[in-house]
């Protein structure tokens, strides 16, 4: 077993997943961050998460590649059209096509896999049931579903050495996740959320991603350090 | 809906998923055969999966890259030696080094991400639970939690439209699927299950695959169409 306790940290280079790196680490865990590119349209989310894993002290950050583009399916990976100024109802009444089909179980696998060799006793995964803009899988019900599977996939449940998935901001709002960030002294400009950025990595301000960061912060009182596009559309469809 | 019913069948090359996408098959499924490069000393399982998902009949055949080497952790992805010649006592003692950390776990999560795309209603595996050499991830219990997990990962589960993980040799002896296999017409010799084959493809005759398909086709009082490089110790062995 390892000296220090070892979490296997999944890292998407967003505002989520570097808060739950700043708590795994604030509980003295050793992290090992894990990031993909997935034929996402954007390389900008594996550098924001390269960027973050250094400024929060990682012990080793991996990034792998899992083309996802195979299958089709998602405005994400293919071809569709990432949809711009919604309104939070409109967000939650359907599971949208930026949904990736599957995405968070092929990760939370190869999670499992590293988490296996690092004989780890965690993976830490940045979902959020709240503001979970309608993907199955950032439900509390199927992290808890995963943690199950991972305990009878593995020799360390087979041996009785169990694994927990912790999701820590399951519950939390946008704005009590920034606070949270902030209080651990994450530097949000590091990240990135929006789902269709330009070309010089700017936030298009109109994606699901980028309007609820924006509300998030302005219930927070604090102005998101990172660049927009169009920061004043994004506003107005909030206001 | 598409008009027939479809499944995704993980398909290695091997007897026991040849056998499985045969049962498939039978059923009236379309299958949509998966297969994966996984970093594995050999492309020898690669082009049986193709001959045999040609010989079978799919819809279509994927094949993947999957990296494991990253991770480390198992002889048929590292440097660590495959061992020959061990009793079926001594495979079922332990967790065996050709163990594949999460293997299972991330094939059956890419299948589940093109079972969503294509609609299908079921995944097919070949694993099996009586030959299954230590797996953990090989068990009937594994096998209900992965299917409780993709019906509450996916939109056809949110929808109420349910997916199933079927694994119909998970109870079978290694000769009740060979006779299941030549009733349903499955051309063995297009199949290989060796973990430590030769260049020229022959199998070594001394690995637990080797071991546990030779006894199965000695069982079944049928000679195994496939290469060995030394027969004769296999059996012995078995002897």
């Amino acid at each position: 077993m390892p000296l220090q306790p070892r979490a296997v940290v999944l890292l998407s280079g967003g505002l989520d997943s570097a808060t739950t790196l700043a708590i795994a680490r604030s509980r003295g865990l050793e992290c090992h961050a894990l990031s993909f590119r997935y034929g996402q349209r954007h390389a900008v989310e594996v550098e924001a998460a390269a960027r973050v894993a250094r400024s929060l002290g990682v012990a080793q950050h991996l990034v792998l590649d899992i083309d996802l583009r195979r299958f089709g399916g998602s405005a994400l990976t293919g071809g569709l059209e990432v949809p711009k100024g919604r309104s939070v109802e409109e967000m939650q009444q359907s599971i949208p096509v930026t949904y990736v089909p599957a995405r968070n179980t092929i990760m939370l696998a190869y999670a499992l896999a590293w988490a296996e060799v690092l004989e780890a006793q965690s993976i830490y995964i940045g979902v959020n049931a709240l503001d979970y803009s309608g993907y199955p899988d950032c439900r509390p019900e199927y992290i808890a579903a995963f943690e199950r599977l991972a305990n009878l996939a593995t020799k360390a449940g087979v041996e009785g050495r169990s694994l927990r998935i912790e999701a820590p901001l399951i519950t939390c709002s946008k704005a009590q996740i920034i606070r949270q960030g902030l209080e651990l002294g994450v530097d949000y400009s590091l990240t990135t959320s929006c789902y269709d950025p330009a070309p010089d990595g700017a936030a298009c301000g109109g994606c699901d991603a980028c309007l609820l960061r924006l509300r998030g912060f302005a219930e927070c009182g604090v102005a998101d350090p990172i660049r927009y596009q169009r920061l004043a559309t994004g506003l107005n469809k909030e206001n």
